[in-house]
């Protein structure tokens, strides 16, 4: 086989899966051609994302911007096309699972690295991960969302905007429209109105309650569609439902936690005050060799 | 990590992906559960489908029905859902990359059993894999395939019905059609009439004449949606292509052969008579080891 051969591991949280790239000496520094050309579905390994495992003291911006300590573990994370994102929720457990199987951390207490700063993890006794996502913070009530159903007209929500720093507009269905979170079009993107309320797009959950403290969720993500699993959609979900049900939390409230229910898994969300802990499995399924193709070298 | 552990190799025919596990003692004669497991694209590695390397003598039916030769290397494919397929022309030539890479076998000429019978192939020079599919066959241009458009009101194609093994209907864009091609929204499936033509469901392929033995074509395949290649799909849309012109091939007449471009990349059909020869690339991108998930063991 020709090309550069680049070691690989490949997991998923809730299916929101990754190639992990272990580069504590930074020889895997990824052009967005080749991250594209891994993340291929057809041609590649195929994932959502790429999280390159480095050292702090490699990534400027971890000194820089965040004093961070160059020792830890930094997830150097690349969406599908090459771009470089801040931070994922489901992501971090698949990073912190890879250091754990590798012996790189031993736990339960594993501070991970990212581009919005340090995010404190924790490994639970059943072997989910626990990750502090800051704050969720709900806006209001006072977008319209419009979407298309199989073999229904088009329902219109008034939405929930909440910033888990990226946008979200959360619809909440009535008990009376249970069933249309499986009748729900998601191959056709939602619309919001005002048009203006999103510069930047927004993220679209779709939210069914299913028990006292439990949601069933869909999810349309801006740039991929709807997706098997958000990590930060499910903290908007739940976030929007206890504002929606008057739950104080934080402080003397205590936390309150949501089951969050989503196409590829379920995850634990708690709500405590300014904090948001998200708690959900990660899992590697296999480990090999990626032969990157020629022109991508 | 738990779980059985199977060593595998990734590759794709102009992006018709498979994962090949080498299994010649029988270590590994998956399950449907497996098969889907390893296929599934967010949980699993990913592919169309599994290609296991097996001697014929571990598949009785090589040598009931066809009296194959029992130390052949047999093509165990499998598709996504973990159903048996017989063939696949994008998938025996990922096999063959696969023999020579490895050692298994030397070429240029390399026989391959499968469910279909023994399959010829040959390397080219230029590192391009030949198989022989057997008959293109024409059978009428006599179906009605109506298509969906992208900001276009659909359309009706009066289709080729072409037997290649397996079902298509080939519908030939005309001249002032050429822009349809790429305006063609195959994320909605396409009907045809009468309704009973293809009691077991078709492959529908669009095809627009690029040049004067060059074509494109874009596939909905029967089971899949849209899809990036399909090899039999191919051999249709150049038979179709032929017998639309009057083309005579075979015998005194000699071969005719098209280029035909598909979105994963290109492929020559060569009709001649009775056969028709596919020859296209394959890559392996990625070798590895997955661990097949509990549950499924």
């Amino acid at each position: 086989m020709p090309g550069l051969s680049v070691p690989f591991t490949k997991g998923h949280g809730t299916e929101n899966d990754f190639v992990v790239i272990e580069d504590p000496d930074g020889r895997y520094d990824l052009s967005p051609a080749q991250v594209a050309a891994i993340c291929d579905r057809r041609a590649g390994i195929g994932a959502d994302g790429v999280l390159r495992v480095v050292r702090g003291r490699q990534v400027p911006a971890w000194a820089e911007r965040w004093q961070g300590d160059p020792d830890l573990w930094f997830m150097d994370y690349r969406n599908a096309d090459g771009s470089v994102s801040e931070m994922c929720g489901n992501g971090v457990r698949v990073f912190v699972r890879y250091l754990l199987e590798r012996g790189l951390a031993t736990g339960p207490e594993v501070p991970v690295g990212t581009r919005d700063g340090l995010k404190p993890t924790t490994v639970l006794p059943d072997g989910r991960i626990r990750v502090q996502m800051g704050p969720s913070r709900v806006l209001g009530r006072d977008v319209e969302v419009q979407a298309e159903l199989h073999d229904h007209p088009p329902m219109v929500w008034t939405g929930w905007r909440v910033d888990v720093g990226n946008p979200h507009a959360v619809s909440l269905l009535a008990a009376s429209e249970a069933d249309r979170l499986d009748q729900l079009d998601l191959g056709r993107a939602p619309l919001w109105r005002p048009a203006d309320a999103f510069p930047a797009g927004v993220n679209l959950e779709f939210v069914r309650v299913t028990g006292d403290r439990q949601i069933a969720m869909r999810v349309f993500e801006r740039g991929s569609g709807e997706t098997r699993s958000c990590g930060t959609g499910t903290c908007a979900a739940a976030a929007a439902t206890a504002a929606a049900r008057n739950l104080a939390h934080g402080g003397a409230d205590g936390p309150v936690t949501f089951v969050v229910d989503v196409p590829g898994g379920s995850v634990e969300v708690e709500l405590d005050g300014d904090r948001t802990a998200l708690t959900g499995p990660a899992v590697l399924v296999a480990h090999g060799e990626f032969v990157l193709p020629d022109g991508t070298v």
